[in-house]
């Protein structure tokens, strides 16, 4: 169903913003695989608000419990179910736009679908969901390591500033991109966007951006064709997130403007003997498969929708227009938290694959 | 598996290019929808090779036949099986690149995924692949018509070339795409958009660019939080189609750029007293289910990666350097033809989605 | 994956037999139904361990908490997460038998496929694996009252006594059944039956039986040929419950000895008018989808695997011959507490292909 | 969808019985796997009407092409499609039922379900439908081979005629078994069912019976819990068959009558010193997964509902009483047809969970 992630490795989560608690069930981990808590919460603390005057200072610890699938420290090759309590909802806020759906929000979408909505800080369409995306990536990048894969993210675009794209293979990169509050490469550059987004906050507004997410040590073969392309699936991963609204792979909608004889990547034998490609426009997947070099993508974030200045909406009710202010506490920009999101989507989507193309036994203890 | 697109409406294709058919069968369609052999024919039509001097000259009719699933005019609710047979492959012209994988192409990747390729054409990593797609799209068509859903592509840009989006409730839009080989909104643009490929394909080089597509009459309602949102399965499928490099909704990448006021769609009641935006940044789409609005999306698509100018590659069977030059007949731009293609994909996934939210009975037949 | 059930009401399950806690996620479910904790409950409480002589004494309360999709009493239309916390385990007895497969139990067939295996209380092969099944079923049974269907089973053989099928209309049925702790129609039988559980138990020994289990007011037109008929639905369904050797329907097996002129249930109209059969041997399914008629199957349980007399087995750590007897608390016959979750089990399928078939929209929601 | 059977080796089967062709879309197969038209006509030979006295004399050849996904002789890892054209149709004696539906059959759910029929041959509901799984059984069972699995099966019930089981490693087994008209296992015990099968004929009757079905050299692993246990995989695959009733693993209905002490299997080394038990009351499954004993499961069949002599049933036009005697080509008993067909459902599970398992690599080609 719809809250069902993968086919070999595969998510369900549940969860609404103010309810209870929000979670994931894993199905689908070979057994064997070393995860603690601790490797969990570890990215859970990366997503988790509060982190920085760029996010809502909503305080939830995000403390994460495994109930089930996880013995003696490894998997069981059992659904791995992952709960997080929630602490500081506060619904008063939303109160009083119950029924006056607030523009660019999943208000009026989710009432006309289900009849009826959790209107409790989003209820189910609020990024609060993505808790469960990320403490299963969690496992999926620890699965992924042991096939020498790993992902990494960074903040390329914030509004107007622009931050070139880094070397993946650069020793240090994922602890300087850790080091700002926005997961820039450049330092520098992470500052200008820090004012950006403070600036819109400002001016009671909000702010977009692109995120890029590169996985180093993918082997070729991985990406089901024809449906199940490895870029096609990455698409889709990456615009389930909130507030996406388009996605590139490698070269991206660059490649509409130029002439095949410029974005073809040409194959030669590299240093070590092996099939590489002189340039990436590809971004390392062809006909759906991957080729064995970096894959690149990038997807574009809208800016929140919920900004506290006066916009006009209708009141559902009453039939009749009506003026709304939204108060509450929320990102000025999702970029900053979005990072470990998408690096968690990003390896959901490569653990999946890698599974399916057998890159791993369906059981990881030694015999 | 990775053949089979969609949920409720499903669609599963084989073939291979230079096999001896292509094909599709289609599960899940409503029984007692009218649907005729001709109405197929005339989508594959469109998609067909040899329309013009921007595609190219293979000469297939691409005459499709129904083998089940439809009884005395109408669908029956089971498998509709639909075959193409292959009439003009030439695989003479792919037997000396059999080791030598083109820069840009799947060779290479399905080569390591699968052990073996069926190297005549592309085997299966041919867009000729796309027939059954398209076969089934004017299923799913046929289907949308009941709810009063339209879904209309052209192409706003080919290399350099932009031609603006067209209004998609103007009378007479549909015939003005079809009257010019790149199917374009604007024939001034059109005429431009042609020498620009010709261009090309003079310069033994080829062309990409983006095509837009919009589905009107979607009600508020479609979509399946959180991981099949509309606006999700609209980019898997667009990506799952050959030379696709990018995909954007609404504003798209656009709104990365902007603030949260200016990108937010304002509700109001229009002039039938209902529930509409003024702007459509969201492209019809929000938190994932359609709003109402038209949906919007664009498509990137990369020049062919098959030119006729000598490439360096690597010769898999020596592991040497060499280098090609690849004769066959190859499209210099595959947009005139993707614009069915496009079409047919946010058709199925339209029907898909309309299906799973109830809009059409498991019957049409009248009781 | 394989710890998931359903296409269209979607139930994931999780949870070892001793680790923290026991769940499912209810996925797919329409908006709008009334659903309280108690609802819930009041199933779990008769599929709970310690309720009479005949059952094992482990003391598990079994208390649900409901911690997503339901908001204000109703369902949302999203994942309903269900946790039940284990508060009785004592894992203390399987120590010995760690690598010691028990005669007739999965230790060791999970043992082969995973490589390690929770051996407390058996983890995941154990039958508290189906908490998640029965939580989730009564949800299923809320569904299906708002089309009239209902689900009601019954043992009808315990070792050697069998007890004759009741009318499944007969007022009055469901508490008699409930009133007795072999759960039987007949109570003079059902007498007996506890008579033999509780001699195979004195026996240190275990036995097996048979349930019946009765759908009525299926409307004709569930199931979905030709591989997600609706008998093998049910087939399925009750065959991935721990100790089931068979299941058949209507006539089942006995028709495999008779004539057609014997076994053909004839057409004819009812006082009402409408179209019924003179029998039932087809068991209220013919070519995979209902006929109107009240759905009927069997399934056959072995004797519990886990008996507490001696027995020879294989030392997997030394690969030597050993013996072992088998202590902890264990049900010297399944059938009791299996009554509950055969109905859930149908409840489920029929749930799931009732929503397939479009019997309720999306929405219960009035609007 | 629901013509669609297994996860990772999956098989999609269209077509009507009185329609131009029947067929199967198999999608999952390992690349590389050596397989030839004449291997899967083997298979459809055996499945063909007209091979005895004691089946239907329609005249089909049944003579496969294979579409796609083969190549130089081994698959490639792409969808195989194969198509069987019909020869000998006669809807004539249909036109007479079209608003009659027969006892024992699915005329009516059919009609329910779908709104319209294609009455002609029973449509889609004939048992010409499993042409398609037979010739996809045929792809499973080479592929099957390769991990030195095989499945054999035979009729052990015709009516009140009872063939023991054979020992399934004996040698020339299978040709004995299909050097008589019943496929059974012993040749006297097969005169009488013949008879029996002659007999019911001559009464203008059918008759019933059920078939065996053994696995040997399945390694212990094989299955998924919970849902998806090996067990309830076959029992699903088996219940999908037309005219099945009931079916049992091991010991089945018969263990429901016994004590654990008699139902347990014991567990020694075997003189290989490998694990084994001493008896199979498991059939080969314990916990829903496989535990390297043979696998044994055993199938009922109905007597088949279509006979000549005069039965009552309501005109569905007029909603009247009427009478109909069944004209047309129909067998007077399934099973010597159904044989090679619970040979293919079985090979279809075991090679999805082989696949599923990792049994095999993505490619078959040696590198």
């Amino acid at each position: 169903m719809s809250s069902t992630f993968g086919k070999a490795f595969q998510v369900h989560t549940w969860g609404e913003s103010h309810g209870p608690s929000v979670g994931a069930v894993i199905d689908g981990c070979p057994s064997g695989l070393e995860i603690s808590r601790e490797e969990i919460q570890k990215e859970l603390d990366r997503r988790k608000p509060g982190q920085s005057a760029v996010t809502t200072p909503r305080g939830e610890a995000d403390a994460v419990e495994i109930l089930s699938g996880v013995f003696e420290g490894k998997t069981l090759g059992t659904p791995i179910a992952l709960v997080v309590h929630t602490k500081d909802a506060d619904s008063s806020k939303y109160e009083p736009l119950r029924n006056k759906p607030r523009p660019g929000h999943a208000d009026y979408t989710w009432m006309m679908k289900f009849g009826h909505f959790d209107w409790r800080g989003g209820g189910r369409a609020s990024a609060r969901e993505t808790v469960g995306r990320v403490a299963a990536g969690a496992i999926a990048r620890k699965l992924l390591i042991h096939a020498g894969i790993r992902v990494i993210a960074y903040t390329t675009r914030i509004g107007p500033v622009v931050c070139p794209s880094p070397d993946p293979f650069e020793p240090g990169l994922a602890s300087r991109i850790e080091s700002n509050p926005v997961r820039a490469a450049d330092p520098d550059v992470a500052r200008e966007m820090e004012a950006a987004i403070l600036a819109a906050k400002e001016a009671k507004d909000s702010v977009g951006g692109v995120i890029e997410v590169v996985a180093t040590g993918v082997p070729a073969g991985l990406g089901e064709p024809v449906f199940e392309k490895l870029d096609a699936a990455i698409a889709h991963a990456l615009m389930t997130l909130p507030a996406t609204k388009g996605v590139e792979v490698g070269g991206g909608f660059g490649l509409a403007q130029v002439r095949g004889s410029e974005s073809n990547d040409i194959w030669y034998l590299n240093d070590q003997g092996k099939m590489a490609t002189r340039t990436n426009n590809s971004g390392g997947i062809l006909g759906g498969i991957s080729d064995g070099m970096p894959i690149v993508a990038r997807v574009a974030f809208k800016p929140p929708s919920s900004i506290p200045r006066p916009q006009d909406t209708v009141d559902l009710a009453t039939m009749t227009s009506t003026r709304i202010e939204v108060k509450g506490r929320h990102d000025p920009c999702v970029l900053p938290r979005a990072v470990p999101i998408v690096e968690a989507m990003v390896a959901l989507v490569l653990a999946d694959h890698a599974l399916r193309q057998g890159l791993f036994p369906r059981s990881l203890v030694a015999r």
